[in-house]
């Protein structure tokens, strides 16, 4: 008799394929299934000397191959294929038994299945896996969520096959039911906004200064030695130095400027509309990618009159790449600083009581936004978990502060010459409100009251008030 | 026998018994009801004398005392409540009657009412009413949705009691199911919008200028007389010439800088995100006032470092109050421009068919937003009914263009003093990326297919195309 496997993966597109090489890799032994055989046959075939593998034919043959508990990860299209194969394999495993959902689920399904399969006696793990297919197969960042009696039994194979940083491995136990996947969400928002940042900033640098591409790439290694150090700034300077074979022009000229989404940005915004927490730099990062693909309307509106754009010269032109260094920086902190509030608000709605240190810990390595900066980030909660925003922590504090004259001229310089910068103005923005000590809210809550009596607050006494604003002594009354 | 009436109000807060009354003194016989009798008898003893009502005790004699086809206003809460009076209702109507949800309903449980209601053969009208209390009595602006049989019996009693414009009445059959309270909702949220731009506004002449809200509540008439003349510019002006009683300050600076959102401001983002449709200017906004309320953040945010902020003088003073208006117009033209093609969207994919230019007429009296500008829009539209945007329709395109410099002027100073400008902002860089050749989306394109092999378009030749990154030719293949 065979040995029976550790793990069963099913779904063998890349992502599953990957991830379940990389658990032979780590001596797992790994049973393998696909609702086609094909996919099944091939990784045997192609991979089958990396590690042990059990195939399976059939989901009773796959179901079978496990030790108990049996731990299956799913790797299916989110939506309702995934929960096809939960109906397809549910009925055939035994109480504590575990499901993982190793997809892009939104949480709030992932909630609703593990209240479902906790009913039946079986645990439900949702996880964020990130990093892509090389991720998958070499190290990604692992976010799981579900019981922790779960995690006991499927921890240490997941910490096995993540990636490593500094000994550590990106992967830990977020939180019950739905908490991996709505930090995988975020962590895709705040991709959105980081990526949209670097965007502008290339954009800056070559219309301010008419810099071609491949110089901006030069810029990019540059930073990319610093505090800005991180995967994204790494394979922009790569994209940006690399020249298109067929036309000799810059690689980045050929490319349709109509960026795409897959739905995660979007989701990361509308939960944080719902949880009330201002997440700007997302939604605009999100709304410029939906921008760039109406083509239609970009072409009747491609001739709108702008300003004149001359290139910056002499000591503006010296210090403009230092400058908009320092607008990126402090723009990413204000995105992160966003997200991370975004997943504070949610732990505090579901109960998940997650740690934010950890999540900026799992996510030095292996995902898309690794980064230098994310242990920065980790040290800062670790120092202090209530941390109410990054912007308050020591030495963020500081950098945002020293940076702000350089993002103010940044974004001043933009506005003039007509370069859309709505990351960074939206950041910049984030930050001035939130350091006013009076905010023209209080004009917005007297024209409630004056069109709606919505009521308002005062400043001096306790109490919910209203004005009579139709008679002329517009008295003020206890409502 | 009683007169039958020939509409019924049940639910008797303020809004269902201002929209009664508002019935009877237009000559319609209206039947009453309220869960619990103390507000009809209430209605008919203060208002008695204003119309004929029928006063109704219970759902069958509400329900008997209506002629056929039976029209039924439902004005409670949304959500639950309103779904129990429906089910409350709805067994005593015969086929053809009519059940009318005044609320703020989120227009997909109206689709999914009507949908419910049409299969027991009954019309359901969402339909939105904007004007507040104060409206309902006097004149609202009204959006019903629903089917054209319904409008037909509907239709007149609700045009008699609406707002009229040059002799138009501010109602029009909006378009099937959820269509009234789509655009119901896109109409709070382009409020929420232009209130934030109205605030920013007196802000910056606080700010930058120095001046007292009093001094501010000027400079608002003056607007008033202009292009800007409008219900919300003129009660700001009143909100902030208007001093407390109490203290003897400005009425603005007792007021708690927390503003609050009932939702529909929300809604709008999350479905324009849905939609794929930019609506940033109602989404900073909502950002806003959800900022303006985390207390906590901005106590423990209140002395980070800004700017030196020194008051304009000179000619930069003289000019900036001509310039806030500039660019409190263009921004406006952008959030209203967001904000219709998010009906557009909608109506493109719940096929409604809505017409642009009747939305536009029937805001410019009776709603909160009612202003001599949606004039413009209506006759905007009424020419092209297919225009791409309202940045391209002649008019605005001119008053645009010819305030973009002072637009940028005053963004500058907000960022150079330190002012939160975010609806200003995220305006502007909305105009300079419809308007540009290339948005750095390329780029974003090249890092998604970098990392996920996400693929990207070319601007030469069709087709779908991925790059071999990882190897050293860097080979790109269609994909």
């Amino acid at each position: 008799m065979t040995k029976k496997a550790s793990i069963g993966v099913t779904g063998l597109a890349v992502m599953g394929r990957n991830l379940a090489r990389n658990l032979a890799r780590h001596g797992h032994t790994v049973a393998l299934h696909n609702r086609s055989g094909e996919r099944t046959r091939e990784l045997v075939e192609r991979f089958g000397s990396e590690g042990e593998f059990v195939p399976a034919y059939s989901a009773q043959e796959f179901v079978d191959a496990l030790e108990r508990p049996r731990q299956i990860v799913i790797m299916v299209k989110a939506g309702a294929p995934t929960d096809a194969v939960i109906e397809e394999f549910a009925p055939l495993l035994e109480r504590g038994d575990v499901i993982v959902d190793a997809g892009n689920a939104h949480f709030a399904d992932t909630r609703r299945r593990e209240a479902a399969l906790r009913e039946r006696g079986l645990h439900f793990v949702g996880t964020g896996v990130s990093g892509g297919e090389e991720g998958a197969l070499h190290g990604p960042s692992i976010m799981p969520g579900g019981s922790a009696e779960s995690y006991a039994s499927l921890g240490p194979l997941l910490e096995d096959i993540a990636a490593k940083v500094d000994g550590t491995p990106c992967c830990a136990h977020i939180g019950p039911d739905g908490a991996g996947h709505f930090v995988k969400m975020v962590h895709n928002g705040i991709e959105y906004a980081d990526m949209q940042l670097i965007a502008e900033s290339f954009d800056l640098l070559r219309g301010a200064l008419g810099l071609e591409p491949a110089q901006i790439a030069d810029v990019f290694r540059t930073w990319n030695t610093g505090r800005l150090d991180s995967y994204l700034i790494e394979i922009t300077a790569e994209v940006l130095a690399h020249t298109d074979a067929a036309t000799g022009k810059p690689f980045v000229d050929v490319v349709a400027d109509a960026a795409e989404q897959k739905g995660t940005g979007r989701w990361t915004v509308q939960i944080g509309l719902d949880l009330g927490i201002p997440i700007s730099g997302i939604a605009e990062a999100t709304f410029a990618r939906s921008l760039s693909g109406h083509t239609g309307l970009r072409a009747a509106t491609r001739g709108l009159a702008g300003p004149e754009r001359t290139p910056l010269t002499g000591a503006a032109a010296e210090r403009f790449a230092d400058d908009v260094e320092q607008a990126l920086y402090a723009s990413k902190v204000v995105a992160y600083a966003q997200g991370f509030n975004q997943i504070q608000a949610g732990s505090a709605e579901y109960d998940w009581n997650i740690d934010l240190g950890a999540v900026a810990s799992l996510w030095r390595g292996g995902c898309i936004i690794r980064a230098k900066f994310l242990d920065d980030i980790r040290a800062a909660y670790e120092a202090e978990p209530a941390l109410p925003t990054l912007l308050t922590s020591g030495d963020f504090r500081k950098a945002v502060e020293d940076a702000q004259d350089a993002w103010r001229s940044v974004v001043s310089t933009a506005v003039r010459l007509g370069i859309p910068t709505p990351g960074f103005s939206t950041a910049l923005a984030y930050y001035d409100a939130l350091r006013a000590d009076r905010l023209p809210a209080a004009l917005v809550q007297g024209q409630r009251d004056y069109f709606g009596a919505h009521t308002y607050r005062r400043v001096d006494r306790e109490g919910v008030f209203h004005t009579e604003w139709a008679t002329e002594a517009r008295a003020e009354r206890p409502a």
